[in-house]
């Protein structure tokens, strides 16, 4: 077979060529929507890795970007891998000594900002050790009011632009073409390195019937951040199908959300199930029919997703919602929920059961439990950490010691623990780290914390570990109210009934504490090591 | 990125794991139907493995097949390369002569044969050079019968054979995983490789919405034969995606294609317009109701699909008809014409047209034509030769220096003449050798030649260069009329007339001749060299 390397740049080819008249759909500002054809982004695309050649981009330079989802993103995303240096997607919601830590961790030479995101930069640029120009995103800069030192526009850069430039040929499908950081329960964030041929892999799965099932007629709405594992890939996998795109621009909100979904009549959308209760809750009070019936599929991933929001979705606005799972080492696509044929005579509780569960692992990927007694049993009970192996997912973390805990034996060890059913559906049943190890036996947080969130009365919940003398740890539930006034040793007896019908007795909490909110890490995670620290005196 | 090879192993374990209930069927006589899980077609492809490598399979070995499309070529097909070794899987139809030669070329050490095709290996057998080994296929194989020496039946290897043997797990993708030769204009066929990595990247384009969409709720039929460019990979992917799959068995006619359509519901499938010619017919003629109501789609390839079968298929039975391109060089997939959204609102003519061509490239291929000016324009009009590169195209027939033409800089130049739309679709118009060079100009054979077979007189029409003193060569139109008793002077003034409304004056054929078949290749291409040296005194 000819030696056709799996790069980037095909994508880019492919798109100008065969749908050079499709469009990206690029909210810029909050009123204004930028509408470029694939093959105005191409051309863009070919000017922007020239004018970053001109200032000081080679081979292998780590470029980050310090952006929201816009077409400038998505030219950055294609310029950079395909001129042969590495995109460095910096998450704009981490602490600034985060942000400092990574960008000369990594050695970012140049930094893509947006302008609005700039002051972030500008106040740490002194610390960035390793950054020599910064290039300044947006439609009229203000380079000056930016304050950021050696800072160019973007656009004027662009408009200087060689428009013969043309991309090498010669890229090795193993080089770097991308990074991302991921936090760390404790310490500096770890990074890890996305190839070309893994996106070029991981793109083609989503193009997959089994999976996204992307293709040319979708219109596809990212509205995971592109600093955040690649917005799930989407936005790499849509140039390659021709797929008309939709990038919504800053400090998206759930209102932004639904309104371009309705606007743009999206049919594919993926982000974290914080975002979708939001749009959930519009859709439950708004006084108008909105017509989201363009929508083909909605995958949601990051956290767990509760039945009652699929259910909602489903069967009150008949939008197929469909759970995913995966994680920055996993560029991220691991696994979907997408029912299998064998489930179609199943009772509807039994498919939202299984719809429920983050599904079986992707074409070309491998998954296995693994406990103390090793791969553990399809049983639907015996949990297990879950471990992962394929093309598309890391092997190390970028010069950190923890790459050795973490990819042992050839497979990435998720943190995650997790049961599989006879079927093969995998469902997270907890973190490693937040499980509850109860006289040897081990209690589910998240079966408890979804548990509580059924009920009427609870808004929020989570379930932690707090130490015992007798059982070595008991779970403690930490809930907030939807209606704060009620009596709360009322409610705390019901709580506690109402769990006490489908747990076992051991499993049921000692005690409730009822909280204001669950602390959420930047992609609406529950952050359990924050909450116990707020929470530090109940627990000794 | 973790190094995981893209080996077929990870179908086999995928197939078994994920879909371990799900069935092949397979027609192993013509009157019985035999079903088999994935769960134990994966024990028994172990087992061949296991019992191949006690009779002398090494890593490398070149084992052929000389089989028809049923379960044991599957378990072969996946046998053979997940232990290391290479499948040949040799066209039955060959003549004795080009077998000899390419199971010696190939070297072939080991043969499995179906019980009913043994005799023609038998008749031949001492001229093979290199094979050890006979294996016979077929539910009760009497082995004295086959008169073949060094054989052993299949069925009876399986069941002495090692239930606890492990494939290999250090397969390097880029490793040989089968072989096929394609026959030649002159001479004796050209052998190519697909690679472990070709075949599995081949196979996951078939599992896109832009291609075949296959997934698990298929129920596939493999038309063309497994000796053919690998069932043009069908088989290989359907274990993938775990879709159930139908293998027809010896002897296919359109009559059992049809009955086994009908009767398993087949939703995807895939062959030659001269079956779906034959089933067309048999539809036609029915006099009960067919129910194909189940198809999702029905590819065909291997020759031009004239727009009145497409219209047939599409409009009066609702059997979404899709043209291919591919050759055995090629794994096969090349292109395939589904409508652009672009293409919505063109007239039911402008689709029809569009459907009729071959369409654009898959994903991860590219296609340019080329001519003496070198890569053509896509304006509908000038053709040029169709160039092909990509993961999952030869690189090289198998020692044979006819390499040298057909891989130049990189590219496979098909033979094939093209034009290519301003939307990308590709349209045949001939081949190479078969295009007429007429005053300086190229006048397409096929087109003349779709013109008259849209004539309701004529039955099939080849177009050949006649030698000419002043234009060097000129069309000559080889007609099968419908009836053969009308006059042939009235009908040949009556088809010159029709062309002359559709075509150049200088398009028009000097002559047209009757014949009484045009001359075909064993996957129904008309043999044009054939009907030449039939008509070699006309053509003096």
């Amino acid at each position: 077979m000819m030696d056709t390397q799996l790069v980037l740049t095909q994508f880019l080819t492919r798109a100008e060529k065969y749908y050079g008249h499709k469009k990206i759909i690029s909210r810029t500002s909050s009123t204004m929507t930028h509408r470029i054809t694939y093959r105005d982004f191409a051309q863009r695309t070919r000017k922007l890795a020239s004018a970053l050649e001109g200032v000081g981009m080679k081979r292998g330079t780590k470029v980050g970007t310090f952006a929201w989802n816009h077409h400038r993103h998505l030219e950055a995303y294609f310029a950079i891998p395909c001129a042969g240096a590495i995109i460095h997607m910096l998450n704009i919601r981490l602490s600034l000594e985060h942000l400092r830590y990574i960008i000369n961790h990594a050695e970012d030479e140049i930094i893509l900002v947006d302008e609005e995101l700039a002051p972030l930069l500008a106040s740490i640029q002194h610390q960035l050790t390793t950054v020599k120009t910064f290039v300044v995103m947006g439609d009229h800069v203000d380079i000056a009011a930016t304050k950021l030192q050696n800072a160019q526009s973007y656009e004027e850069l662009l408009a200087a632009a060689d428009s013969s430039y043309e991309f090498p040929t010669d890229l090795d499908e193993n080089m770097n073409a991308g990074m991302c950081y991921t936090s760390a329960t404790t310490g500096f964030p770890k990074g890890v390195f996305y190839t070309h041929r893994g996106i070029v892999l991981h793109s083609l799965s989503l193009g997959l019937v089994e999976s996204f099932g992307l293709n040319e007629r979708d219109i596809a709405l990212s509205v995971v951040p592109m600093f955040h594992a690649s917005a799930w890939g989407l936005p790499f996998a849509a140039v390659n199908f021709g797929s008309t795109q939709v990038l919504p621009g800053p400090n998206m909100t759930p209102q932004i959300i639904l309104d371009v979904m309705e606007a743009e009549k999206v049919t594919v959308t993926a982000g974290v199930p914080t975002i979708w209760f939001g749009v959930l809750q519009l859709l439950e009070n708004s006084t108008r029919p909105i017509d989201l019936s363009s929508i083909r599929i909605l995958v949601s991933g990051g956290a767990s997703s509760p039945k009652g929001l699929i259910q909602a979705f489903e069967q009150k606005y008949n939008i197929p919602f469909t759970v995913g799972y995966g994680l920055t080492e996993t560029s991220p696509l691991v696994t979907l929920s997408r029912y299998k044929s064998e489930m179609d005579d199943w009772s509807e509780e039994q498919r939202l059961e299984a719809r429920s569960m983050i599904g079986m692992p992707a074409a070309l990927l491998q998954t296995k439990l693994l406990n103390e007694e090793g791969e553990v049993p399809w049983d639907g009970k015996t949990m297990g950490e879950l471990l992962v192996k394929g093309p598309w997912i890391a092997d190390a973390y970028y010069k950190d010691e923890r790459t050795v805990e973490a990819f042992k034996d050839g497979w990435l060890h998720t943190g995650d623990i997790a049961i599989q059913t006879p079927e093969g559906f995998i469902k997270l049943v907890d973190r490693t780290k937040d499980l509850i190890k109860s006289g040897g036996e081990w209690i589910s947080s998240v079966d408890l914390e979804n548990a509580l969130m059924t009920h009427d009365a609870v808004a929020e919940a989570a379930v932690i570990a707090m130490p015992h003398p007798t059982w070595q740890e008991r779970p403690l539930a930490c809930v907030v109210l939807k209606n704060k006034e009620v009596n709360s040793d009322d409610i705390k007896e019901q709580l506690l009934q109402y769990l006490a019908q489908n747990f076992a007795k051991w499993w049921v909490p000692d005690e409730i504490v009822f909280i204001d909110e669950v602390p959420k890490t930047s992609v609406g995670k529950f952050q359990k090591n924050q909450l116990r620290n707020q929470l530090e005196e109940l627990l000794q």
